[in-house]
């Protein structure tokens, strides 16, 4: 996961609006796909030249325009105001560090969300921000990088009989918001696999690394939370909007999505508690730990300690020492430092230490 | 207590209101009862064939559906359609890792509720997810296994004069969640139970494992919790609900309801403060006794390292030690070494070591 | 203070409304007794058999019954009849475990709250259930044995002019509510006086008990408040409410109950926030023990391990160690011995160790 | 700061409405003054007999009637009945250790307020509790002892131009709550120089009060909190009211309070958190002292534990140790002890334990 | 960042709506500059004399008027008259330490935010409150001291084609606050950086002053809370009010501002949570080193210190120890040793000490 936050602010003082493009700069071409789908059949095309857009029959079709890459400010521009958008809004596009949100305009719609998505090689969380525009017969999807993480909803418009295909746009937009929240299940599932592996080591033998773990996985939940919080909110503005861009029909969607956003939410806040208790088990296993080794030190020393000072003060040179002189001097001196020795031992067991 | 989140997300992508299961997979038998009645009677069968279903007089009777098992789609499915139930509420009872919730429509009221139940042999905890549907004269219940919990309200069912017999299916809804509730009260004294125990073994003599059970105890309250929670709001949203399946008097029943999940809901948060002040008392607890190791370990060590430098000191070989040749240098080192260790006794007193 | 939840659950499944005694089983009588009061006179009676209540005139006094014991379910019931009491209501008077709290009915009032009582000898807190009922002309209290703390109210009943004579059965349950929040403050004199001795300790010398003794504030404290809080909001609903059986003049004494209410968990909270901090002063003085004595141990340790090894080495049997051969060999030495340690104390005192 | 809670409770059980003197006992006289103005000019007097205030003319001036000390009963209840305040008002003026509060009758309003007084001398914080009446042409304030802090109001009044003097009465009661809320910020002040010094003594050198300072600190700001938060409150219910006795000139004024108000909450807030993280950093500081005792004792064991071993071996006695003949067994030795002293100064180094 | 209360509160008791300055007294001059401009023109002037204010032709303008330095009251004042402000107003624009708030009166709205600006020389943050008066046709800007944070609003307003100037005073107000808020960003992207060096620190090797770092940060995020917090209440109040001052056309640049404001709390609470974790990463990693160093004092001195004690036996003078006699003793002792200490070494790999 990426930094907290990163050339978030457009040049300082430049006038509201300006387009500029916030983000890591990208030197791969940018990908404009055109899917247009009615009743009856669908129409794909990929767009090489703006111009293209201009000969296209929008009216009789529900038109999904997916733009990979925002680094030209041109084309993002271009798309501004061929459909009409603020120049806020386009703003809020280009700049990849938005807190998710959504704007009700009396036309159109603005959505911006996070997109996480796991990558199993790098075993890492890749974050990229979605935005979408809902117009009456058109949905526009702004991606940071080409990815095909839309492609099940591609596959289902070109199902004939899918209900997609029956729809309106705004049972696309609702498609893709879908999608974008499943992929918050999968990160999460991961999350929590990962728990799982932590929360055994914790029982069977904490590692050093634990507590790394336990705070990357601290973080990412952060990060997630603050993506998804919103998103609650978001979905519940678009069902309670009285927006006629928003069908009746897809009240019931849109209610199973906030259902699903509470669920992410509720699933994330159950994680944290239970990092939380981990951390205190961890603590308390690292001082059981320095326990276990004091006691061990102790109790060497404590046993060995005297019988050295015996031995210490018959190895003295005086003249007199009437004890040297005994027959059985030696044995009798073995015999009081191996009763001292029991008794410690006694004494040990007593405090419990053994 | 199973796993955080588990396979929750359904196929990524796929069309929304697709009937999928999630869950474990079970290989049992699915059993279906049918339990019809009125004032005057009833009548019990089991169904083996979802045909059965097609040639029962349902207007004169109050129906209570019953459904142990969910892996065989086709049984949802063909009840769903039946019944007319929205394909997201089909998908909703599918999914076993729903959050409970509740969904009110105009001619039937969707309940999804979590229930736990204690194996007393295995000292777990059992989740299972139970579905309701309300309708005008049904009731449908989902049940991932095959379980006698609901058998007391069967038995009241089937008493003449129980006051079961003469109210509304709203009523019979009602006695479900109550025992469901109930299920509760009996986990929440088992956990009750446990904490006591650890309460009194902190005070005796804590254990290596108090905290482990600590946080095993925090970790189910925790799911507790997340799964009453929602409880309360829903029963709120039933009883304040215009919805004229729920009869004006079943309403104190529901409010009855309604305080029991607050109760429950503060047992729980009372039980998380306890738990966190004997976290407090463990931690405080380890370190007490690593201060009594070490103060072990210095009194010996403090008391005999002098000693021992005195012992080396006339261990030494030099030619000309005076006090060697001395006749009582032996007696008066002796003397000498006895009157340190007791000052040193005398100065750990004072610092109320001893 | 006793169990967390006990025996909270009725027989599970048992139909709603059944009257089942949840306690502790005691043995003792219940008692019984009446009294009745208007501004002309009072009577006052126990009543032995419940038959005494059918010959009663009701109309021309404030009645006021006063069960003590609830053990005898069928002296509940029967008042549950007479006074025509929701069967539900019957069963919550009847469960001690019942979270506070307030049913306003058309013709009567139901409300349960917690009695705390401290009792000298034993240094415990009792808990009582107390529930009221209170209708146009009687006042039902239940308690769950027998005691004394109303007698100052029939005291003031029994004055001649004294303003509870003058006026309505409302004012007869707030001054029983109010003698019970009086109790409230009572327990937390107790308790602040037990927070001041514990924060003198902990200045002057932490005993081993200490931490417990917080804890064991603390767990009180949380009870208290799982009792308290409730209160609050069930005196506004009294006050709000527009039941005919609440007078507008007992409206400023309700608001006055309030105000109460709100300082008695102002203070449960500030006394919560006051033991955390103990706790933190406690943990860093063990803390500072430890260091205390670890000091000690190094400075002992390392003035005489290198003096030990010094000795040791001129101890050592080899032919040809010219030192020994020296006259001054062992003064010498004695002297280096000297030098070190004081080297030594001088590194402790700039290490700020002595 | 004084105990947390102290004879709050009247006796149990009292009639409601009955004048007890709540606080410590005191013996001081107490001081009636009043002082009336209009535009035109301004009458100040002691009343040394109640019966004075009869034959005052109230009627064209602002009455100013300020009473210092309460243990009188009788003159506080002539108060209550010449102007007409419901008895429970009375109880709560006589009880000093009531919470801030606001009631608003038809015809006066009573506030009351904690002021904090800072002792220069003796370093500790007083609290005294002042009670405000406030009706159509009198402001009449309760204090608990003598004392000056009025002071620069009267000199105010006391100015022919000053504001104070076109203006009614509800301005002089907002300017004796702006004089307390102002003395507010002295505490915080105070508070925050002390603050200060702590975090300087932190990043230097902790010493082992600090603790107990921040303990102190964090005590008084809660008394502090729980003093100010019902202001904020009680200002915006008198800026919102609509009672007449507040005149609109007087709410940008009242709304300035509030501002106050929440400023000192505010500044509160971030107060407690500072000392949070101090706490954090006063443990760690411990902790790492705990280190470097540990570093120097572990250092010179390790380094003379073996040498004292290797020469105890050659201050062996036996018969036939060939290295004790050799020539220059004793400077081999040496050297050999020299040897590993120097690899373990290079271990400690790499461990960067030097 | 500066203190955390100083000098807040006026001279006690003084009469609200005095003018007095509260801040540190600095002796730089004031500078007053005024920017006039309309859509066909723009006109700057340096204000030197107060009367130059009286001839300005106010009319067909807007009037940017921005005032550097706070500490001439009578410049203030005369301001204050000239456009009508209340004098509380006056006091809160004089009083640096006001709490960032907003008033909307009927023919003028005042402002108040605070400014961060990040010294990079001094690797400080300076705050600096700036406060805002719109009117009709003017902009009234007050700064603590002589700055260019404004400079890009005014290159923006020199610029004929400019949205700034065609748009109304409303609009300029909104510029200085997104500018402001822009500073913010900056100021969190400093703080990024520095939590992400910390968190490498933590990772690698943790030093001394890591946990000073993370408090000081922790310092520096909540007084920006406490500055950024009322500002998202502010705008929000700002975009909601129904005033005329505010045209609905700057209301969707109000919006974005708010998103703004939520960004950077959002960014804050993260950064707060993140250093919180760090906290225990520190704490812990703390932990691991005393047990490395308690684990190498403890293998050392458990392997020496029974070996001590056996060539501590041999040293022993007595006159008849038999193995001292023996040929092969010293070489039998000496494997014995070697055994012992083989076994020492095996027994603490068992324990995972090695």
């Amino acid at each position: 996961m990426s930094r907290l936050i990163k050339n978030t602010f457009k040049i300082i003082g430049a006038s509201p609006g300006t387009s500029v493009f916030i983000g890591d700069q990208k030197t791969n071409e940018i990908k404009i796909s055109l899917l247009q789908y009615n009743q009856s059949g669908f129409l794909e095309k990929e767009i090489k030249n703006l111009n293209e857009l201009e000969n296209i029959d929008e009216k009789s079709y529900i038109n999904w325009l997916n733009i990979d890459g925002l680094h030209e400010i041109k084309i993002i521009d271009y798309i501004g105001k061929k459909y009409n958008i603020h120049s806020l809004i386009i703003e809020d596009i280009l700049n990849t560090q938005q807190t998710p949100k959504i704007e009700i305009f009396d036309d159109y719609i603005y959505i911006t969300l996070k997109m996480f998505d796991f990558n199993e090689t790098k075993e890492s969380i890749n974050v990229e921000q979605i935005s979408l525009i809902l117009n009456d017969k058109n949905v526009i999807s702004f991606q940071e990088k080409t990815g095909d993480i839309f492609e099940p909803i591609r596959k289902r418009i070109k199902e004939t009989s899918s209900r997609i295909r029956k729809l309106d746009s705004d049972y696309l937009l609702y498609s893709i918001i879908d999608i974008i929240v499943d992929y918050y299940f999968l990160i999460l599932e991961k999350i929590g696999d990962k728990i799982e592996i932590l929360e055994e080591e914790l029982v069977i033998e904490p590692k050093k690394n634990t507590l790394k773990e336990i705070y990357k996985l601290k973080r990412e939940l952060l990060f997630l939370r603050k993506s998804v919080w919103p998103i609650r909110e978001n979905v519940n503005k678009l069902e309670k909007s009285d927006s006629q861009l928003i069908k009746k029909s897809t009240s019931p969607y849109l209610r199973d999505l906030y259902d699903h956003s509470i669920q992410i939410i509720d699933t994330i806040e159950t994680s944290r508690d239970l990092l939380g208790g981990m951390l205190d088990l961890y603590l308390s296993s690292i001082n059981n730990k320095m326990n276990e080794i004091m006691k061990v030190l102790t109790i060497i020393s404590t046993i060995f300690i005297p019988l050295t000072f015996i031995s210490g003060v018959y190895g003295m040179n005086f003249k007199h020492m009437p004890e040297l002189e005994w027959k059985l001097g030696y044995f009798i001196i073995l015999g009081i430092m191996f009763l001292i020795s029991i008794f410690m031992l006694f004494f040990f067991r007593k405090k419990k230490w053994l």
